[in-house]
């Protein structure tokens, strides 16, 4: 069983913090069958941390982990703090293969996105 | 003659600055000659800031300014920080209109570029 945890930053703002779960609950949807679990966690300053996430999916029943960054630059929070994080994780439990993809920034898409964005501000 | 003033928040760090600009120049490419000029900005911490890259724009002959936030979440930056920074450029340039467009994180396809960067990560 494999599962998908949306790593963002965390924000004081709660709204920012619930938007992240919104995603994570539309990312399931187009997800599908592909992955049994869609959870989100936070870096900082919001629940679950990383490690607390894995946790929720490995008692949901995960077999792997797919950690994709929230994040739009390749910073240290994505070279570094998220990595740090994982290991925790993976100390806590060392049969789970945990990965983690590309951020978003790194997407090839994004400039067609934000290109979509600024012609829909238009019409 | 139509500007695109892709908004960033800026960094500490240069290389993430660097990502921004790079960005602005893949966003110039697909963008072909839907819009003249594609600039990148920075609410803070990096150059130009925004009224700076509107008067770039202006100065290179735009008529008009589509701004999009490089931005993940409604936070106070794209709700409060950034209009008022337009409004300053507002001041500056009566005759141009400066529209803001809807940020980076509020596209449809945000969960699934997400998914597709978890699922290139497991190939």
């Amino acid at each position: 069983m494999q599962a998908l945890l949306l790593i963002a930053h965390g924000s004081r703002r709660a709204a920012s913090n619930d938007e992240v779960r919104d995603l994570a609950k539309k990312l399931a949807h187009v997800a599908g069958d592909r992955y049994e679990l869609v959870a989100p966690a936070f870096l900082e300053l919001a629940e679950p941390d990383i490690p607390g996430g894995v946790d929720q999916c490995v008692a949901a029943g995960a077999s792997r982990v797919i950690v994709v960054p929230y994040f739009l630059s390749a910073g240290r929070h994505v070279a570094t703090d998220i990595p740090n994080e994982l290991e925790k994780a993976r100390q806590a439990h060392p049969d789970i293969p945990i990965q983690q993809s590309d951020y978003l920034g790194m997407h090839e898409s994004i400039p067609e996105i934000l290109l979509m964005l600024a012609t829909k501000s238009v019409d």
